[in-house]
């Protein structure tokens, strides 16, 4: 069966994520005032064959550790589907 | 109240995504044969200061509609949480 992995890498909350701040103040500068926090990171779809659900969220992690995600300035999130 | 907007920014389905695919084949190389089509798009959250959950859906529209996606190349899905 082919499963889809839907993967967001994020920078963790606690460093600064200039690309983010940088789009945050043009945001501000097309009158878009109300946007407080921009934060930008990855979505990543994977199309994985496996047997099952955990299956395919197991590779799915492997592949985030093994290459996907730094795991000094990043954290992710899967969502198999 | 404040909103956060949850976007993913993928490119078109009908398009080659490059990236992508060095990806895939390097995933391939590293024992995970399982995985076949990978595409990489952005996940971008903004604060939003809105009355409520409509006000703030337009608010993140508008932000990727005048700056955020290229609609040539890109289609966007917001969720506002």
């Amino acid at each position: 069966m082919i499963f889809t992995a839907h993967i967001n890498i994020m920078p963790l909350k606690e460093l600064l994520d200039p690309q983010g701040k940088a789009v945050n103040e043009s945001l501000h500068k097309l009158s878009l005032q109300q946007i407080q926090d921009v934060r930008i990171g990855k979505h990543i779809t994977l199309s994985i064959e496996a047997a099952d659900k955990e299956a395919a969220y197991e590779i799915a992690d492997q592949a985030c550790k093994k290459m996907l995600y730094n795991m000094v300035m990043e954290n992710y999130q899967i969502e198999i589907k």
